[in-house]
């Protein structure tokens, strides 16, 4: 377009939103100038400041705009000695919604994946090494991704904690709760089989 | 969540775009802050810049950083003596990209709507009228939706135009071409039979 050099700015701007290209942009751009600028003048602060001042928890590397987030700090969770593993935050806060774990966690931030260079020290094994040694750890629960990278990083994290003489533990697999059996693929069936937990 | 308040902030102000909920803006910010902190640095300020300096262009209404945008500014635009009104600048980059008209445009950013309170001055009528009895305009081209309050918008400013013994003409509304009869709703046929063209 040609009647606005800032408009067009704004609108190739808002794609760097995942999942927005140029006519959702577009869209998004006419309903923020029309109808909701507090709206978009907020945004645009707090965009600012998050990009400003959230970096990583120093002990589990989730995002925060502290040095030690929340969660770490909170003495409750420290005395349970339960460390969970997952790979992002968005698997942290999908756990912390079922409200059934209160330890601690580590996050990854990704995975283990040679091919892409991307090795332990990438994803704070460093760091995750470090928290196993100081001796408060009682059990490690694996909860990264059931793919092969997923599953190869569980392998390999369990081992340093095993070195630590720590228990390591794998979330369970298998079919979803509420899901069909002829709808689950085989992978997840082989998985719920190899799982299989005894009816006493 | 509790280990972020700025990121717990960030989550809701990403929902003041339209179509995003609570689980997409988390999906967003967590990929800005992953993967294109740049990307959402560029954006807040394209976007501060964008709500203090865009305003209403005051020949067309138009989105524009500038008093008059740069289509109505166009010498060639002025002179081909063609004005078409449109609700929304949506439409208007709409029909730019057809690249078939060469005209000026006026844009009511929005319809006239009595039970909504929304009166002629509230769509820019008394500057469309301004525009009219200037004498330069020799095509007034209706190209508002196909509604109830698009017609009868089309239909109070084709009163307006011939006050000025200006020519008035409304976009054909018919069957998409590319699109099949069946498929097309009772109102839009009804349109295209009363809308027929004699083959010569
Ligand atoms: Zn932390
Ligand atoms: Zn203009």
């Amino acid at each position: 377009m040609s009647f606005s050099p800032l408009l067009d700015e704004l609108i190739k701007s808002l794609q760097c939103l995942p999942g927005v290209g140029p006519k959702s942009a577009q869209r998004m751009a006419f309903y923020l100038l029309d109808k909701n600028r507090s709206g978009a003048s907020k945004l645009s602060h707090v965009l600012a400041s998050a990009i400003d001042n959230i970096g990583h928890c120093q002990s589990c590397r989730t995002f925060t705009e502290d040095d030690i987030c929340r969660l770490c700090l909170n003495p409750k969770r420290q005395q349970s000695g339960q460390l969970c593993v997952v790979e992002s935050p968005a698997d942290l806060l999908a756990i912390e919604q079922t409200a059934q774990f209160s330890g601690t966690y580590f996050v990854l931030m990704g995975h283990l994946s040679p091919l892409d260079g991307i090795g332990p020290n990438d994803i704070g094994l460093d760091i995750l090494a470090t928290r196993l040694a100081k001796g408060n750890i009682s059990e490690l629960i694996l909860a990264t991704n059931p793919t092969v990278e997923g599953e190869a990083t569980a392998y390999y994290i369990a081992e340093l904690a095993r070195e630590q003489q720590i228990n390591v533990s794998r979330i369970a697999h298998g079919v979803p709760v509420g899901g069909e059996l002829e709808l689950v693929d085989g992978t997840t069936l082989s998985h719920s089989f190899a799982g299989r937990i005894s009816i006493k």
